[in-house]
This record gives C-alpha cells, sequence and structure tokens, in this order.
C-alpha cells in the first residue's frame, strides 16, 4: 500500500476529533481546561538522513522537526518521548539529544529502546500545550487574508549541498533546523491559518489552500530566498521548517516575517504563482515516504 | 552502546520530573487539573514478532502493550498515535488496528507514515488521563502488603508454541494479549505499588521490588500457570500483560486476582522464591533489546 492509501484506510477508523489531519498535522486535544497538542515523526535512515551524518545532528533533526509541529500550533513543549534503535554510534545520539533538549528548555519523558539493524528508524513524540485556544490549523485561511512566511527558504537545499561537498560550506540548516517555537506562539492569537514548511513553500502553500477552500497567489519575487539564481528550487525543497501563515489585511506580524501573497477566492487552481495557475501538488514538493 | 548503558546516558539529560523510569514506566505529567500518561512501545520484526505473522495480529499487540501500560497507571486512554512504515500487508495492519482500537473503545490521534524495508519496526505512543492520584507506580510497595497478579501466567507463551506448531493450539493470549484498563483504574486507588507483567513475573517482581526498596516472597504454588508441569518457564516467560500490585494486609482486591506473596522488609536479595534468595535479575525473564 502506498502512503496515499494507507491514510485513506486509516481514516475509516476510530478517529479523534482532534486527528484532523492525520499524518499532516499535529493532532489537538482538550482536556479539562487545558488543550494539548501531540505529534510523532519518524527519520529512516538512508531516506530522512544519510548514513553518513553525525548521529548527534540526526537526534537534533527528529526533535526539532517535531517541535516545528507544535510551534505551528503555538504550542509551548512539555517533553518528548523518544523511540531509539540501538547502534554503533548512540553516544553521539544522546549528545545531540541533550543538545537539542538544552536549546529549547524540553525534557525527555520517556521512550522505548529496541535492538536493531540497518536501515536504522528513529520516533520521536512530541507534546505540548495550546497557549491560544482555537489553536491555528492549516484550513483557516480566509479570503482578503496576506500570506507570510518567516525566515529564507532553500537554506536547508544548500546545507545538504554543502554537507555532501564537504567543502567548507554550512551545513547547519540541513543538519540542526530550528523550530520556530517563540514566532509561533505570538503568532497563534493573531494567525487566521498557520502551518510549518517541512515539505517546501509551493508544496505546503497548496495544502493550505487545499484545507482552507481559497486559493494562494503568490508572489515569487517576494520571497526570501537562499539562492536567487535557484530561486524556484528553493520554493519546492523540504526541510527549511520556516512557519507559514495568514493574517487579516492590514495587520502586522509581530515577528520577523515577509508576505509573498495573498488569499484570494477559490480559483480554478488553489495556487497560482505569479499569476499562473498550478492545479495538481505533483512535483510542487518533497512527498514523505 | 547495550540498552543498559543507552538509558544510563538518557538519563543524563534534562528529565521530566514525571519520566521515572524512562524506558521502564510510562511518564506522568500533571497539567492544570489533569495528570496525562505517556507511553511509547516500539515492535521490530523478527524480535518483538514472527515475520510469518498476520499483521493485524502485530498491530493489535502495538496498541494492546502500550495500553497495558497505561493501565498500569490506572488511566484511561485519550488516543494512539502511530509510527509506521509501509509494506505489502499493510491493509492487514489497518484491520487489526480497526479492531483493536474499537475493542478499547480508544481513537486514532495521528502519527507518521514511512518508507521502509525489512526489518520493518512500528511505533505507538499511547496517551491516557489519571483516574486517579497520586498515580500508581512501581515504587510504592510497603512492608507487610499482599501481592498480587491478575489472570493466568505463562498463557502467551503457549499461544507463541501453538502459533509456531500450527497444530490448532489457540495463538490468541500471544497474538492478541489484552490490556487490564478496567483493572488498573479499580485497583489505581488502593494499590501502594502497581505494574504491568510485560518481561515474566519474577523479572518484573524483582524490578518491583528493587524500585520500592523491599524483598518480594512469592510462593511459587500460588500463581496460576497456564501449564502445571512448566511452572518455572510460566514465572519466566513474558508478554502475558497481567497486573501485579501491592495492597495493604487485609484489603481484599476489587478485581479478580490472586495473592502470590508478601512484601518483606529488604532482605539480602529483592526476591525470595520460596524461601530461595534471588540476588540477580539475570535469567529471570525476557529483557527487551
Amino acid at each position: 500500500m502506498n502512503e496515499t492509501g494507507f491514510i485513506a484506510a486509516l481514516r475509516a477508523l476510530p478517529l479523534h476529533p482532534g486527528a484532523r489531519g492525520l499524518a499532516d498535522d499535529a493532532a489537538v486535544v482538550s482536556l479539562g481546561t487545558e488543550t494539548i497538542i501531540l505529534t510523532h515523526d519518524v527519520l529512516v535512515e538512508g531516506r530522512h538522513f544519510l548514513t553518513t551524518q553525525d548521529m548527534a545532528d540526526v537526534a537534533w533533526k527528529l526533535v526539532a522537526t517535531n517541535l516545528s509541529d507544535l510551534a505551528a500550533k503555538g504550542a509551548e513543549p512539555i517533553g518528548v518521548l523518544l523511540g531509539h534503535m540501538l547502534g554503533g554510534d548512540d553516544a553521539r545520539f544522546v549528545d545531540g539529544l541533550g543538545e537539542v533538549l538544552e536549546h529549547y528548555g524540553v525534557p525527555l519523558l520517556g521512550g522505548d529502546t529496541v535492538a536493531g539493524e540497518a536501515p536504522r528508524s528513529f520516533g520521536l513524540t512530541a507534546v505540548g500545550r495550546a497557549t491560544h485556544t482555537p489553536v491555528p490549523s492549516r484550513a483557516g485561511a480566509q479570503i482578503g487574508d496576506a500570506l507570510f512566511v518567516t525566515g529564507t527558504l532553500g537554506a536547508a537545499m544548500l546545507g545538504l549541498e554543502a554537507l555532501r561537498a564537504g567543502d567548507g560550506g554550512d551545513p547547519l540548516p540541513y543538519t540542526r533546523p530550528l523550530a520556530r517555537l517563540l514566532e509561533g506562539e505570538s503568532l497563534a492569537p493573531l494567525a487566521h491559518a498557520m502551518m510549518d514548511v517541512s515539505d517546501g513553500l509551493l508544496l505546503d502553500a497548496f495544502r493550505m489552500a487545499e484545507a482552507s477552500g481559497v486559493s494562494m497567489a503568490i508572489d515569487s519575487a517576494a520571497v526570501p530566498v537562499a539562492d536567487a539564481t535557484r530561486a524556484m528550487a528553493c520554493l519546492t525543497w523540504g526541510d527549511d521548517y520556516e512557519l507559514l501563515f495568514t493574517l487579516p489585511a492590514g495587520t502586522c506580524p509581530p515577528v520577523a516575517a515577509t508576505q509573498i501573497g495573498t488569499v484570494e477566492p477559490r480559483g480554478f487552481a488553489p495556487l497560482f504563482l505569479d499569476g499562473e495557475a498550478i492545479a495538481n501538488s505533483q512535483g510542487l514538493g518533497y512527498v514523505h515516504g
């Protein structure tokens, strides 16, 4: 079964009302006066990280990508649970795990440790509490909103190229991505829609448009890119973990961000790039597998 | 690094105060007026299940073993998150997942889906809310308590033998273990200490004694076993997911359970089986890996 078929089959099961997006979106669960946010990501050797990579960086990325899902919900992290497959480089993994947990002030809650063999896989569950309700989702974009993104797109792409070339370029944007937790918390009370850009700006904007029943009109020249000579690659490459969000027209973002487009009534395509309709998400970005 | 070394290294990291046991015990997190319980287990093909097994049973076991960790905390399940590695038999996996979620009335909250290859691994996080605080732990056994266990030990062992032999014996106790959720909820206000018996009765009783700073005196003849001709095998085999708990002397358990021993002052060994001291946990049960 491919991922699409599998997720379609899962949707027929008893689902929690907070499990809106299944694999796409963090889960939102009301509990007494609190709302908790839960997300789980798996990294597989050779697929989500290079076999030659420093395991400290793999541990960092595993935590940061999950915290990024919490950031998109405006959540404050409570802790993480680790599903770890033992190997020869576990000491480096623990080093990186300690570094990322210290960096974000997030504690380890528990998990499971198993023996395994290559290709190894690592799972992480992050739990947070919502700082604002209703919790922002990708489905809330409204016609007339302005579309913003934090940071610079394509930085992770250049980071991976530097890592592969080993030519002294800076691999950090790929190996040690940052989760926009503070930005997410500031934006949660204001944003109509919000998500993190894990799979490429265009693909994720396409998904936000689909979920919201609107069209996104993006001005490619407005998007901050890490390499202007390869702007399209920067717009379709994943792993940047920036926040994509919409605000009512005239509202200034309380964090550093760039307006890259507007939310329009649903046209015959969910996405318009420099006026050109993009009706199909094929080839727009990285599809997980 | 082996599991013991890895867990020792993890203990040096920023830990949540509720992460008492790391890999051993579910995490306990206070949140407003609620207390949430979190647990994460990983099953690896060829290690935790047979490559030839029906994937519907693997999905069942993945959920049931995590719910068993919630049961030991007297928790009511809120939902589960799945880390799934795609393969050829995903439709059966979804069938079994649906069956176990329906059986326990537990919804799917979300998760992640990745491509992978054999040996595949599957992770599951279960989240619940405590029905009683303080939440029972393995560390609360008190001198003079009576030691109880639910159900019959060794049933999973016979189930695996039936599965391997294919001779018409009943594999269900191995393939579709049950989580003692209702029992755990009834016991939580009464039990001084509680845990589930995932790795074998003697090993888990040894661990409870160590965590509580006491000795457990077990009368082997009192333990209900599935095969009286192999009583010792039944006491050291894992996968039964019964509840092991202590109650103050004279308190009757509100659920079906058998008294199998007493809690004594810490002697020179944590465990005494029919009066014989067992000072070392080596060989007592199944050590995860």
